[in-house]
């Protein structure tokens, strides 16, 4: 558990007793690669901490994959709204390779939330991040070509490329797989 | 700024000395229609309650302007990730109706989220609802043809309808405005 201690001592006002306050609540959870962390449908009850391994949340859209995001180690995956509002998911959360959670329910997060200011500090920042995360995706999606797209994760995540099996890669990238390729090739032999 | 504090009393664990802590901090604006509250690539140094009348958020996108909200009287309204990060807002906010807010600053609004855990789980609960909107409007433009987009605010927020000019709505359906002025007609006349 000690990287999501690490996470939580990025936070400003850390102390230890902020630590011992979760403790109890924590939960380790392994995942193998293929299994799901929450299927569509429903109801987020834990949020989790990624201390080894990788995700992705996707969803259907006219029966074909979408996949929203990669969630890698030191990062938080749920699905949000549904965690939020105990509402069914609208989207899955898959394990890509062999994952390690430390993960908490969400009615002790409430409990941690009223308990102090810290708590309240996480939740608003991670909340906040959340959203950033959400509207770089839509502009990402939105916005630019395809090709652009392919350059950015290229740019800002390399070795994601090297994790991602190509099919979950294009369905990020909203494009067809033989397109992905394509880019792929054009881009190695340029 | 009755509606102002309406809304904080909506909050849970919401007192007098919550809003006596706010107070001072709190300044009235008028904003006229078509004048903006924010302009890209300025930094959003305030966040405002609108008290009266409504905003829309847009961007440019190769010269062509894409708008991302409408927000309405008592609702909060400001440049999300610009304020977070205090760094150059990728949208403008402009008066589409005579505005009154309730604004407080950036600065202020730390102080008020180091002051007590009210402060925070407001932060927490804007941030949630900020994010749970961004997701909505990201599923509405990516996953719903132009037709469904129309009928899906006819049904929840009629009233928009009347309030928005046919441009600013076409350009939030991302449709063209000839292209929503032939829904139009079609859903008139069946």
């Amino acid at each position: 558990m000690q990287n999501f201690r690490k996470y939580l001592q990025s936070f400003p006002h850390f102390t230890s007793s902020n630590w011992e306050a979760a403790f109890p609540y924590l939960k380790k959870i392994s995942i193998k690669k293929g299994a799901f962390f929450l299927e569509e449908g429903k109801i987020c009850r834990q949020v989790a901490f990624i201390e080894k391994g990788l995700f992705r949340t996707f969803y259907l859209r006219d029966g074909e994959e979408i996949t929203t995001c990669f969630c890698k180690e030191n990062t938080i995956t749920c699905s949000y709204k549904s965690l939020i509002t105990q509402s069914p998911s609208d989207l899955s959360i898959q394990a890509i390779e062999d994952c390690e959670l430390v993960a908490f329910k969400y009615e002790d997060l409430q409990k941690l939330y009223s308990k102090d200011l810290f708590w309240q500090q996480v939740g608003r920042l991670a909340a906040e991040n959340e959203f950033m995360i959400m509207e770089h995706y839509t502009r990402f999606i939105n916005d630019l070509p395809a090709l652009s797209r392919y350059q950015q994760i290229l740019k800002n995540d390399p070795t994601l490329l090297q994790r991602v099996p190509l099919v979950y890669l294009a369905s990020y990238l909203q494009i067809k797989p033989e397109t992905l390729s394509r880019i792929r090739k054009k881009m190695a032999t340029s």
